[in-house]
């Protein structure tokens, strides 16, 4: 017999009964039942429920045995009584007489169990990281993670990409976040970057002429800890393709994840054909570049309706150019109660307030509109908007003006809290759409000054002719997916021109010395035969966080850094010695306490 | 059709004949026959045979096409005459007939030529990888490198094995190599480091539960670079198993990369059911714990032929304890010139030289045993060693003599090069074998001091009783995976029990405390009920170079180094900002000039 088992505790069942057989794994759970021991005993592939007693040469030992101990045992299968079969687990028809026992490894007092539900504050969790990853939830979070990797990397290998590693120690690339630095200890002064991307790499990929790239690709970004983003490293699908317009990209992607969400996502309804919708139009409906779907609220422009109109702040605000009226529709809102509070909201945003309508039947069985601004700018007016926005008795409408940037932000938040506080968003499905038609550039509002707005990698859609007009009409080959209210993918098909590169860059007030400096590595390339390419990348942590239905990332990662980028378990960060130090040519230069 | 291309170059056929169609490339080759045009467009999946005439309106632009330009052209596909049919490419049957032609990215004069073999610098080749990686041989090592990572993945997940991701910004984790290090921006004074190796952290996964892990795993160490390895990071499959003992993980492997090379080996015969030599015995046998087996030369002791010789030498030093003298035998190596030179490498190396006996046709016909070292120990004791080495005429053998240590890796070497110089060595074949029974300890031969052999992380063959004897006898459930002279693995059954665990480090001289501050995350995890576990890790990178046959490691990676640690394309190493290293607390500490 195998020195550890003959089968796994989640193998056995009836058809064994007789059988001597060989388990190894925890204890999960020991009770005393009148002499007798159950011991539930547990490993990666289930539970089986094993019998001691006080007449097995084991007795006194197992008595010893504690939870998560770690033990092999031999013993009999036999079947259990009908009363005490356990549907719930796919052992729980038989259970195993103990006759000998080892203990493999004992364990100390559990700083958190293993057994049951109870929460623990995440420092002792993320201390004892081995501990809590035998827990059920856990343990099933992290085989998810596993086989959705797997499944993703299979879809790519299945429509003919290749799977690249690119360098991991490699050149400072700015695009955008900050880089981890690694000292260079043969070039004394000189540092190596990990990446943030391996954008850069791919497009050169593409430049050496292989056609089809993808890699779940560790990424590297120093930046301050939230709630769905690592600290410190995170993985991407990243791909890119030659010869290909934006289209292509999005007939590749789709299936892939839409297959992958249907294959993982515990049989909720995955939208097909994705809408693409441009990134006004989703900042004008949605509030929002990575809009929620599920909720079926969409903004719309009510200034007509203002305009002139008795009701004295927006008619104002209306006579500026550039301001605008917008409604967001509340099917069900309709109650003073509701509307008042949504009020709030705006005020705790930083608004003024949020003006509404509301609709209820009158004493009389007619429709009534409610609320200060239905008086103020009079029933037809009112009616005129009920009309326009489709809203009916027992319906509320809530609206904002302003410029636009004002207010986009808050109304989009808004728009989520009336969905899920109204019952309108149905959680239980996933609704993918496609942002299209980013502005390449954005404008700082105080400086005046033009930058990239997301990076400076995309083709200007309208090519060099584009550059030559209004930067800031100018719309890349750029595009998101947003899934559920998360940007799942970015992308773009690349700018490989380098004369509209180096155009690009000077709008941004970058010379080409600087450009040379920053992306030498890629430009040069550009001016050996570069094929037109594209390409994008989805965030593998959001996508497990989303099927697993998690919000928090550190539940989707095996060892997480805490909110803070330390490893508790590891003791990382911790102080290098004064010979690493020296052999890395420098010197600490601590702020002073 | 599509903006790009309607067919990739490998996919025209006869079938296609009279078919407009639209194809994107590089062009391998412009050929001027008598005013027509022809171009040999590439891309990553073949090449296709243009031709373009005077009277085509793209004419003009096609004179304007060098080697290499990006390219896209529409065209009728006709059929090539019988005479001028190429049978060594996918689509020579055909050619198009060019209509119309777009370029797509044009290029700068090539620094190095992607059409034809003709060798280049290192240097410039890894300047202008993307050139470099279009040429024919270094594509198919890189897709081969790829494909051999998936067929290996894919390996391990039928057998049941799960691949999961561990933390690349970590803690140092000091296990024999030097550690990256990445200064902390949020923590002042402290660093992570890059792992050497996933070691703690797979170990970790067992204690967490997970039954069977692995990964291709990016492994980073600061070391002084070789041919054979990768100055930054490098690729192991790694893989760990709970509940095994040594034969588990051989079962599990054997198949793995057997099918792997198999598969990807050419053709090459693989040995199955490996064999398994003691560390010991290898050093005897083979001088070295990576032998290339494909040699059938298997050296011996013969010092009982020697002792009380009147070879002067080595009788003298076979009176001291510890010393032997071994043969090489060497079949077919009987010529005076041959010994001589194998004589001559032996002083190259350092020895004082290397006796040796051939064996040669006399003039009577009769067997006749040549060289000096043959007439110093006279014809009886000469025959016994031919004997006992199984030579026969045409054949010699040489002889070392002193501690073993002293001359076993040149021996070693010895046996390489006799086994190539006399065709005896199939090149054409894989030949693996485990390396078992490596001792655990070391002791330095000046200063006494007992050091970890492999490292520490290895169960003791007899355990806890074992390590309170003699410390240089015990040996550990450790082992290597030797193929064609190279280590190709290498793995051990863990210490999990921490009581052994900290006599092992005792014996090392390390104090618990600092077992403790080395390796608190995994020792403390062992006091919670750690399972027996044991595994290994294999190198991707040599895996790969066996298999494309290519001796230099950079010539199956994407974008490799330099020898310098230098990346040339990219320009890396490089200098940070005054505000990178104020960011990260540091100062640098250079070298005065």
């Amino acid at each position: 017999m195998h020195r550890y088992r003959s089968h796994t505790c989640g193998d056995l069942r009836e058809t064994h009964v007789g059988e001597t057989v060989r388990l190894s794994g925890w204890v999960h759970r020991v009770r005393d039942h009148g002499g007798l021991l159950f011991i539930d005993l547990r490993d990666h592939y289930g539970i089986t429920q094993c019998v001691i007693d006080p007449d097995s040469a084991a007795f006194k030992l197992a008595e010893t045995v504690r939870s998560e101990w770690c033990i092999r045992i031999d013993g009999e299968v036999k079947k259990r009584t009908d009363a005490t079969i356990n549907a719930d687990i796919a052992t729980g028809a038989v259970e195993i007489f103990i006759r000998d026992m080892e203990i493999l490894g004992a364990a100390k007092e559990l700083p958190l169990p293993v057994f049951g539900d109870q929460d623990y504050p995440e420092e002792i969790r993320l201390k004892y990281r081995y501990l809590d990853l035998r827990r059920e939830k856990l343990h099933n979070n992290i085989m998810l993670r596993s086989k959705v990797v797997a499944d993703l990397r299979s879809r790519m290998w299945d429509i003919g990409f290749t799977e690249f590693q690119t360098p991991i120690i490699t050149a400072s690339s700015p695009e955008g976040a900050r880089d981890f630095l690694v000292p260079s200890r043969l070039h004394p002064g000189k540092f190596y970057a990990l990446p943030q991307a391996p954008q850069q790499f791919k497009q050169l990929i593409m430049v050496s002429g292989f056609d089809r790239y993808f890699q779940i690709a560790p990424c590297f970004r120093d930046e301050d800890p939230r709630a769905d983003r690592s600290p410190t490293d995170f993985y991407q699908l990243d791909l890119e393709m030659s010869y290909v317009e934006q289209q292509d990209i999005f007939d590749t992607v789709e299936p892939v994840l839409a297959g992958c969400f249907e294959k993982f996502g515990g049989g909720r309804p995955v939208n097909r054909n994705w809408p693409q919708i441009a990134y006004r139009d989703a900042m004008l409906w949605y509030g929002s570049d990575k809009p929620d779907l599920r909720n079926p609220i969409k903004m719309q422009v009510v200034s007509e309706h203002f305009a002139g109109s008795g009701f004295a702040i927006f008619a104002k605000l209306l006579e500026q150019d550039g301001n605008e009226v917008r409604a967001i529709p509340a099917p069900t809102g309709g109650s003073r109660k509701f509307c008042d509070r949504m009020n709030k909201f705006a005020q705790d945003e930083g608004l003024p307030g949020m003006g509404y309508i509301f609709w209820r039947k009158a004493d009389d069985g007619s429709m009534e509109a409610a609320g200060p601004l239905a008086k103020n700018i009079g029933p037809e007016r009112t009616e005129a908007i009920r009309v326009q926005l489709g809203l009916d008795v027992g319906d509320a409408a809530f609206f904002l003006g302003g410029k636009p940037k004002s207010f986009e932000k808050i109304a989009g938040k808004a728009r989520n809290i009336i969905g899920e506080e109204l019952g309108l968003t149905d959680l239980n499905r996933f609704e993918f759409a496609w942002i299209v038609d980013f502005p390449i550039y954005e404008q700082d509002p105080d400086t005046g000054k033009i930058d990239f707005e997301h990076n400076p990698f995309s083709m200007p859609q309208g090519g060099l002719d584009a550059l030559n007009g209004d930067p800031l009409e100018v719309k890349g080959f750029q595009y998101d997916l947003a899934c559920n209210g998360h940007e799942l993918v970015s992308g773009a098909i690349r700018n490989h021109k380098p004369e509209i590169m180096y155009r690009a860059f000077e709008i941004a007030g970058y010379p080409n010395s600087e450009v040379d400096k920053r992306f030498g590595g890629m430009v040069n390339a550009f001016q050996y035969g570069a094929p037109p390419h594209g390409g994008c990348a989805a965030g593998i942590d959001r996508i497990v966080m989303l099927l697993a239905n998690e919000a928090n990332i550190r539940e989707v990662i095996m060892f997480p850094m805490n909110q803070k980028a330390e490893d508790l378990m590891m003791g990382a960060p911790s102080e290098p010695t004064t010979e690493q130090l020296r052999e890395l040519h420098l010197r600490l230069n601590l702020p002073s306490a």
